[in-house]
């Protein structure tokens, strides 16, 4: 991955770019592999959030088993790399099973999900009507947050009913506690966690009490793996957005400022002394629009400003952004210096809200090593 | 454009697509250049919003007249395209030079924009230094909402002279009323029209003043060029959104729903008929983020749903988003059975709030007439 010969400076990458501080991004994957090696689950990172195969290739070579993936066209490009097991963790729509069909026929172990008996009978006809064997996985709600059925709703058992056929077999159930980012306490934490395992448990109990073998049960998001003091009856975990971590993981308590992997460099281009304002080329089409830290503990805008080397400036926050414009606000008592302490033509780095949805405005990644850039890796997006 | 051949319906299309209605799209083209027409102003559209070539050359047929861009890799693609008269409209950072010097030696006019001295000297530094003519800039604030001089600064007769050089040369001054976002009232859109006139008026004419040509007065937002109902001394306007419109803009008065050209399929993955809600496959990755109509008049959530004709649909609001999944609230006394009215794999369309920042999470554009869909036009991203 180094690069000796051309190794480059921060200085001289064009900005906006995406900056992967590739010691901090291996230690996240590190902690989350080593939790769940002494847990004693499965590890599926949940790679939407880097979509970016050299880092899969970190986590699978950590110790995750399988992935998975929010969109067929994240299944095509990492089974095209090699990586067999793939869950599709968002309710497959009638229109994209002849994609999935094609995966499977190539070899991809790709499992779906339902999380109703009209999808559960759907892929059971599609898979008929094509001779394929699915595997059918279904997602349950333990906190009210999103999609998925309720582990004692009587239509759990009426959707793995529907999976029975000659063609189609149930292959797990899942969980996903998306409440857990609204939380800030550790206890607060392994409560919401325990909650999703109970859950996801019981809806497998339930499954498996009706005569239908349920293998699979799968939990996760970032907050919950790095919480739950335990994992009895889990036989796997998924998180995404590890990996780099950010503002919101952050004010989670899950992490420190200090582990956020990614973050956006921008260059200075003008100022409003006045009104202690920097103005830098990162706007909401680098950051993205996301605001997830608003409502929680620490606000920060649309970014925590941080020096070159990745150290928060104090008082420093972007608080506007436009298209191709960031305001970043000097709070501190040396607002009336901001023209000289960042010149025109001087670089910051930006931590962000929200990693999946920073990351995803970029096509690339600048891995970077002790202020030095040592490689540069490419991602994608769309579907 | 029409491909007779092949042409589908809505309901072939993968989702979530980015849908452009032409119709409407082209009506929104004429109307702006009609209104500018009658203004005798000439017309600089921003091409930030859709970043489409096709759709350049719809607003170049329609009688514009050299194109505004937000960033050097747009002014790259659209001058590869036989655009020359192109205006970078954010402040140049200095690593960005070199990029600009390599158009221009192309052939490319490209006007580069500076808010204070030191930037004014780099430029003048750098054309000097490569013996290379430029045309610069000033960016003059009207309205406090981001970068610019103010138009009775002394610091804008300085930036003036520093631009006075062998090598550099002062084009015009360029005013945007980025507050115009916040009014929603004829009156107030026509005061602040008229203060962005005047105050970028008043600017080049103190530069005038002061001995030094100031060719170009370039004033515009799209809800200000809509409202401005006399423009002297103005002698071109810019404008970008206007091309798809949003829900701000609606939100703004400029336009109504039923204008609006953008917006995204989406199908049905599941419901929570408890919760009324209906859940899609357009999560933020297809709508982004922006909740621009937040602190508006209506508050749209992530977008307002309508039938497959575009038509909005009673009560029908997408009120949570993540990744991949869009939660739409039905709050009409029909709720209980929206797993009726929206079964799994049927499809809605929906508007967006901030066009620009939904349409840059699409790599193209389905265009539809009539309900086909009559072409795919791409679009490009990225620095």
């Amino acid at each position: 991955m180094t690069r000796p010969l051309d190794a480059m400076r921060l200085n001289n990458i064009t900005t906006p770019a995406a900056i992967v501080d590739v010691r901090k991004m291996r230690a996240n994957i590190r902690r989350m592999q080593q939790r769940m090696d002494l847990l004693g689950v499965k590890f599926r990172p949940h790679v939407k959030t880097a979509k970016c195969v050299e880092i899969v290739r970190e986590q699978l070579a950590a110790g995750a088993q399988g992935i998975t993936v929010s969109t067929l066209k994240e299944a095509e490009a990492f089974f095209k790399e090699g990586v067999r097991d793939i869950l599709y963790a968002v309710e497959v729509a009638p229109a994209k099973l002849a994609k999935a069909l094609e995966l499977r026929r190539k070899g991809c172990d790709l499992k779906l999900l339902v999380d109703n008996p009209a999808s559960a009978k759907m892929v059971a006809r599609f898979a008929a009507g094509h001779e394929h064997a699915f595997e059918v996985w279904i997602e349950i709600d333990t906190d009210g947050h999103r999609a998925g059925v309720q582990p004692g709703d009587t239509v759990l058992i009426e959707i793995a009913r529907a999976l029975q056929t000659e063609w189609t077999r149930l292959g797990g159930v899942l969980a996903h506690a998306g409440s857990s980012y609204e939380a800030n306490s550790p206890q607060a934490l392994q409560e919401i966690a325990e909650r999703e395992r109970a859950g996801c448990v019981a809806a497998a109990q339930a499954i498996r009490n009706a005569g239908i073998a349920c293998a699979a049960v799968s939990v996760g998001s970032t907050p919950t793996a790095l919480s739950a003091p335990a994992l009895p009856g889990v036989t796997e975990v998924r998180a995404g957005v590890y990996v780099f971590f950010d503002l919101v993981m952050a004010n989670t308590g899950v992490c420190t400022l200090d582990d956020i992997a990614l973050s956006v460099l921008s260059t200075v281009i003008g100022h409003r002394i006045d009104k202690g304002w920097i103005l830098v080329d990162a706007g909401w089409m680098a950051m993205s629009r996301d605001r997830g830290t608003q409502q929680q503990a620490v606000d920060y805008g649309y970014g925590r400003v941080c020096d070159l080397d990745g150290r928060p400036l104090d008082g420093l926050m972007m608080t506007q952004v436009n298209q191709e414009h960031g305001i970043i606000c000097d709070t501190s008592a040396q607002r009336d210096d901001v023209g000289i302490r960042f010149p025109i033509g001087s670089q910051v780095r930006i931590l962000p809200n929200h990693a999946c949805a920073t990351a995803t405005q970029f096509d690339r990644y600048e891995l970077v090593d002790g202020g030095e850039c040592i490689a540069t890796w490419s991602r994608f997006r769309g579907w």
